[in-house]
C-alpha cells in the first residue's frame, strides 16, 4: 500500500491546481464537498467506494470540452458519471480526479419518427425517452433493470431482458458524439442506419467504459410499439429441460422478446417476498411481441415446446395489469432476495457462455456455491446465454467473503473455459480487470495499445477494463 | 506521378528481397505469373487494376503468420483476397505486395446447431456455408449478391438484400482470429452471444477491408431456416408513395426479411432482358420469413399499406419455384443493364441515407443523372435507405467519363449532408477515399492514429480507406 500512498500524495498536489482552474472556468459549480464527492464514489456493489476529488455537472458539449481540456492539462482524471447505477466500480476514482456527472445533459433533442431513431444527450435516462416516445408510437427497447441513463449504457454496452430480441447496445447506438482526452470533438459515424465506410468508431466506444473519451451525445434506434404483447409463464422438471426448450424456441426462430430464467432460489425468494406459494422449480418467464396472429400462433407454438420438454401447462397473460404483476415478480426480485437472508448484502456479478454450455455451466455453478456453503440465486437472460448470480454474504465476515470471492474465481474462469464471456453486460470496471488476461491473451495488448493512443496521458477513467 | 514512380523503384528492389524470402519458406507456392498477378489485381469494377508482385496461398494460420512475418520484415505490403467480388479496388497493389488468397482456407471447422453458430476459415464462400448447414435447418443469412468469401464479406462489412431482417456483417460476426501486422495471432473475442468485456475488437477489424490485419477465422450466426417464405412484388405511381409504405411498414414492426426497390429504368432492363412487359414503375419486391399464421398476417397487413399508398393489388408467392422466378429478375439485374446501352461499362456504386431522406436522395439523383446526359438504373436495399446506381458508360469516351464522375462526387456528397454515409456495403476501397474526410471530419485522424498503432510500417492493404 506504500505506492497507494505516493500515488495519493503526488494526487493531492495536482488536484489543487486542477480544481482551482476548474472553479476559475466553472465557479462554485465545481463542487467538493464531502457528500458531493462521496455520491459520486458510490458503487451500488461489494467494491469499496472511491470518491473522487470534485464533480462538475457540464450543461453542454463545450463545457465538456472545457472541462476534459483543462483536465488534461493537469493530468486530472476525468470520470464519466451517468445514472450511478453500474455495478463494478466503473465510477470510483481510484487516482482522485473529476467525476463528469450528466445528469444536467438530459435533453432529448431529436426523435426521427420516419427513420426510428433519436438524438439524446447522453443523460437522458430509458425510463425518460421511453415516457417521451411513447405518444408517438414508439419505444426504446434495452432494458438492464435500473433507470440507467443512454450514455452510461453504451459505456458498459448494457442489455438487459430484451436483448434476445432487439439486441444490446451494441447494436442499437448508431452514431455518437465523443469529447476525446485532448479535448477535441468527433461524430463516430453518420445516422444512416448502416455503412461500410472506414473504421467503427462507434463500436469502438460502445462498451470503452469512459476509457478513451467522453459520451457527448448519442443516436440510438427505437422501434414500434408492438401491436399486441403476450407474457407468459411456466416451470420444468429440471435446468437442461429447460434450456432445451429455450435452444428450440431459438432455433425454430420464434422471435421471442424477452426468455428470463429464474431458479428454484429465486422462486423461494419470490414466494417469500410477495406471499405466494409458486412451484420453487426451474421458471421462465416469457414475452412475445408483434402482430395479433403472429403473436398467438407464437405462444401457441412456444406451449407445445414447453409441454414436450416435461413443463407445467404454459400459462399467459395478455392484458396489461395481468402481465405488469407477472414482470413485478420478476423485476422485484433484487428486493426479494433479501428474504431469503436477512441482513446479509448481495454480490451481483454476471457471466455469458455460448448457450450449449449453459445448463452444464449453471448447473456446476449451483454445485460449485452448495459446496461453499454459500447462498446465491440464480437469474438469466437465457436467450442470450447471460446469467446472473447474486452471492448473499455478510460483509463484515472476512471468512465468509473469502469464500464468495472463490466462488466468484472459479464461476468467471469456467464461463471463460466454455467459450464464454466473464460479463454478458455489468461491464469490467475495477471488479473485473483481472479476468481479461484469461478471456483475451494478446487480444488485450491490442487494447491497451489503443487505449494509449486516444489516452497517451490516461485521464479518461484510469485503472478500469485494461 | 514523378512521386508515384519513386515509390514504384524502391519497391522494386524491396520485391525481389520479399520475395525470396517467400519462396525460401514457401517454395513454388509463391506466384509471380502475369496471370496470377493479373487475376489478382482484378477488381470488377471502373478502377484501373494494380497487380501485386507475387500471389500466395496459405493454408493454414500459421502461413498466413510466417508469410506475414517475412512481409513485415521486408515492409513488403500485404493484400487478403478473398473471392476477389469488392466493387471499389479493395484489392488493388499500389505499391505492389503480396496478394495472400484465401481460397485454400475454405474449411467449416464447427457448426453448433445449438448455438446457432459456425466457425470458418476466411475462404469459406456463403454459398459454401449454406450449402452444409441446410441440412441442419440452418441458413446464412448475409446476402451480398455475389458469392463473396466470409473473411472478404466481414472484412467489407458487407449486407445485401436481407439485412433490414438479420443486420449486417456487424451483427452476425460473433468473433474473429486476426494475424496482426506483426505476426502475432489474436481472438478478438469469446464465442458467446454478447460480451461486455473490454474493447469490441470484433467490429474494429469488421470493416478494416485488410489494413489492419488478415482474418485468419471467423465464428458467425446462423439462423433457423424459416418454416414458411413468401415473396411478392408491387409497383406505385410514385417514389415517395413506394418509400411511405416502406417507413410504415417498418414503423408497425412488420419483420420483413427482404424490401428491395427497382426504378422505372431497372423495370426497363428487366423487360428487355426476359421479354416481360412488367410496369415500368417504382417497384417493391418484398419476401417474408416466419411461422405460417405470422407470415400470412404479414403479407396481408402489408398488402393493405400498400394499397392505401396508391399501389397495384399485392402480388404474393409462396411456392419455391415461383419466389425463385421473382427474385430471379431482382437478382439478373446485372445482366440485365447492358440491354438498356450495348456495349456500355456500369460502374456501380451506392450510398446509405437516414430513410426519411432517401425519396428525396433518389429523386434528386435521378433529375441529377438526367441533366448530365447519363443513364443510371437505381436499385435499392430500401430498407436500410441503402440504393445503388450503376451508371452506364463507354469507358473510352473521357468527356462521358467526366460527366459520370461528377454525378457521382456529387451523388456522394448529397449522401453525407443528408446524414447518410458514401457507402452503405461496398466499403471505402480505393474508390470512395476521397469522401472519408467530408463524411468524418476529425474522426478520421483517429482512424488514422489506430492505423498508425496496429500497422505502424503500413503493410496491410496500404492506401486503402483511409
Amino acid at each position: 500500500m506504500a505506492g497507494a500512498g505516493v500515488i495519493s500524495r503526488e494526487r493531492e498536489a495536482d488536484a489543487t491546481v486542477a480544481i482551482g482552474r476548474l472553479r476559475d472556468a466553472f465557479g462554485d459549480r465545481v463542487k467538493t464537498g464531502a457528500t458531493w464527492r462521496e455520491q459520486h464514489g458510490h458503487t451500488t456493489s461489494y467494491l469499496a467506494s472511491q470518491p473522487p476529488d470534485a464533480v462538475f455537472a457540464p450543461k453542454d458539449v463545450d463545457e465538456i470540452r472545457r472541462a476534459v481540456v483543462i483536465c488534461a492539462a493537469e493530468r486530472f482524471p476525468v470520470i464519466p458519471f451517468g445514472g450511478g447505477t453500474s455495478l463494478e466500480g466503473q465510477l470510483n476514482a481510484p487516482r482522485g480526479g473529476l467525476s463528469l456527472d450528466m445528469s444536467d445533459m438530459n435533453r432529448i433533442l431529436a426523435v426521427n419518427t420516419d427513420d426510428l431513431d433519436c438524438v439524446v444527450e447522453p443523460g437522458v435516462t430509458r425510463h425518460q425517452l421511453n415516457a417521451h416516445v411513447r405518444s408517438s408510437g414508439l419505444f426504446f427497447p434495452i432494458d438492464p433493470g435500473a433507470d440507467a441513463s443512454l450514455g452510461g449504457m453504451a459505456s458498459t454496452r448494457a442489455s438487459g431482458t430484451n436483448a434476445v430480441r432487439y439486441g444490446t447496445m451494441k447494436q442499437n447506438v448508431l452514431s455518437m458524439k465523443v469529447v476525446l482526452p485532448n479535448g477535441e470533438l468527433i461524430q463516430t459515424a453518420q445516422r444512416a442506419r448502416k455503412s461500410s465506410a472506414g473504421y467503427d468508431l462507434t463500436s469502438l466506444f460502445v462498451g470503452a467504459e469512459g476509457t478513451l473519451g467522453v459520451i457527448a451525445e448519442l443516436s440510438v434506434r427505437l422501434y414500434g410499439l408492438p401491436e399486441k404483447i403476450v407474457s407468459g409463464t411456466t416451470y420444468f422438471p429440471t435446468l437442461d429441460a429447460t434450456v432445451r426448450t429455450v435452444i428450440e424456441t431459438i432455433q425454430m426462430g420464434i422471435p421471442v422478446a424477452r426468455l428470463e430464467l429464474m431458479d428454484p432460489l429465486c422462486m423461494r425468494a419470490v414466494n417469500a417476498y410477495s406471499g405466494l406459494a409458486l412451484p420453487e422449480e426451474p421458471t421462465l418467464f416469457v414475452e412475445f411481441h408483434g402482430m395479433p396472429a403472429g403473436v398467438d400462433e407464437q405462444v401457441s407454438v412456444f406451449a407445445e415446446l414447453c409441454a414436450a420438454n416435461g413443463a407445467a401447462p404454459f400459462r399467459s397473460a395478455a392484458r396489461l395489469e395481468d402481465r405488469d404483476r407477472l414482470w413485478a415478480a420478476r423485476h422485484n426480485l433484487y428486493f426479494a432476495f433479501p428474504e431469503l437472508r436477512r441482513d446479509a448484502r448481495g454480490i451481483p456479478t454476471d457471466v455469458c457462455v455460448p448457450i450449449s454450455r449453459l445448463a452444464e455451466c449453471v448447473g456446476v455453478t449451483e454445485a460449485d456455491i452448495a459446496r461453499s456453503g454459500l447462498l446465491a440465486p440464480i437469474v438469466g437472460h437465457v436467450g442470450d446465454g447471460n446469467f446472473h448470480l447474486m452471492i448473499l454474504v455478510d460483509p463484515e465476515d472476512p471468512e465468509e467473503m473469502a469464500r464468495a470471492h472463490g466462488a466468484l474465481e472459479r464461476l468467471n474462469e469456467r464461463a471463460i473455459r466454455m467459450g464464454g464471456t466473464c460479463t454478458g453486460e455489468h461491464g469490467i470496471g475495477q471488479g473485473k480487470r483481472r479476468f481479461m488476461a484469461m478471456e483475451f491473451g494478446g487480444a488485450l495488448d491490442l487494447m491497451k495499445a489503443i487505449k494509449a493512443t486516444v489516452d497517451p496521458a490516461t485521464i479518461m477513467n484510469p485503472e478500469k477494463i485494461l
